[in-house]
């Protein structure tokens, strides 16, 4: 059975198979060697993640030919980072809960799978002009309900996280903002990724896998390309 | 665990989650109700697709957590029908073993899981002069290595095995040739799909499922969508 890599996240994780999306370039690029699995859920932050982990990789998995994973990214922190006195507040966990949070969803996947590679992706860099032309409600305030400086704060959190656990991590917050049109560039209502945004996260969580070990190099095709077949006997190939 | 769909077939299914790919599609469709599983090889027909059938779908696939797929689709035939004297004569089947492969594909999955939807589709519609602009190779005969012709008589003979195996299909080839500007709108080297052509390739699948019971009506959510957590409480909804 092919092996698996689960993306697991909130809403830039959810809709990462849509035109263009993350995920669906991932499943792609490893089209003929592993499955690229989708677990996102809008919304989410790490409290809310805590309380579906064990249904989302439950023990089942282990079981028959479960498989450990290749490898799972973790992408929460842009809901956690939602301000507690704003119009998204009963989003907002405090970050020393979402560090303690990431810190058990980390464990939690190591512990189940030692061999499996856990990588962290921070949440992005905030456009908080493009947030009060996106609200998710009328936004009686006319603050946003999101700012680039906490989630900042999350992003730094996350990479504390993954250095305290070991784990690779793609500081999502720090690398958009090396490009200096960023917020357009990247983010289509100041949080979620427009194509560019997508093909970045992408070639992260690409070259974060090679640092692993995990590419097409080490994880070949699990059946034979067309190249590979004698046109004179096709079918030869298959022998093998 | 969530349930799956397998998407089987060669090129036009392998390439099937890139940008604006039908299987993507899929996967964003039911992204949080049922994994889409990429099973596509580029250039194979029916008589290779026999040859890794068992491998695509192995037996442990039963044991432990593994449960019935809820559907696979089978989208073979635009390699069989290239022409025997042609071009890509290697990747030629005769129809009427193509024919008898597909019945060998559909009776393996039918008998593996009898509940599983098998769906077939159709070789497309084949646009020659586009062919020819977009060889394999040097082609010294000047001629499409496929023709529209031949592959209506393949997309027949699929349509005729779903029929005697009373399984749902989609006459892609037919389809697509209600739509004057087919050629171009649907296929962008006469063969391959277009963004057009993958978009109407989705609606179709997706029809096909509703058809036979599977939709997101039938197949909620297995985790909460945040649109059922009460702000003031939201933790409930995950206790219930």
């Amino acid at each position: 059975m092919r092996p698996k890599i689960y993306v697991f996240g909130d809403s830039i994780t959810e809709e990462s198979f849509s035109d263009g999306g993350w995920g669906a370039a991932l499943a792609n690029h490893f089209s003929r060697t592993a499955d690229v699995i989708l677990r996102g859920f809008s919304g989410y932050n790490t409290r809310w993640a805590m309380k579906v982990v064990e249904k989302v990789f439950p023990a089942e998995m282990n079981v028959g030919g479960g498989r450990a994973p290749l490898a799972v990214t973790v992408f929460f922190g842009a809901n956690d980072a939602c301000l507690p006195d704003r119009d998204s507040a009963f989003q907002h966990v405090p970050i020393d809960e979402y560090r303690q949070n990431l810190h058990a969803i980390v464990s939690y996947l190591k512990k189940r799978w030692p061999s499996t590679h856990v990588i962290l992706i921070t949440p992005p860099p905030i456009d908080e002009a493009a947030r009060l032309l996106h609200p998710y409600g009328e936004n009686p305030s006319k603050l946003p309900e999101r700012t680039n400086e906490a989630a900042g704060n999350y992003a730094k959190a996350c990479v504390t996280v993954a250095g305290e656990c070991g784990v690779p991590v793609v500081d999502l917050w720090t690398r958009m903002q090396h490009f200096p049109a960023w917020d357009k560039a990247y983010l289509r209502d100041g949080l979620h990724l427009t194509l560019g945004g997508n093909k970045l996260v992408f070639e992260e969580v690409i070259g974060k896998l090679k640092e692993v070990g995990l590419s097409l190099e080490t994880h070949p095709a699990d059946l034979p390309f067309i190249d590979a077949m004698d046109p004179s006997d096709p079918l030869k190939v298959f022998e093998e």
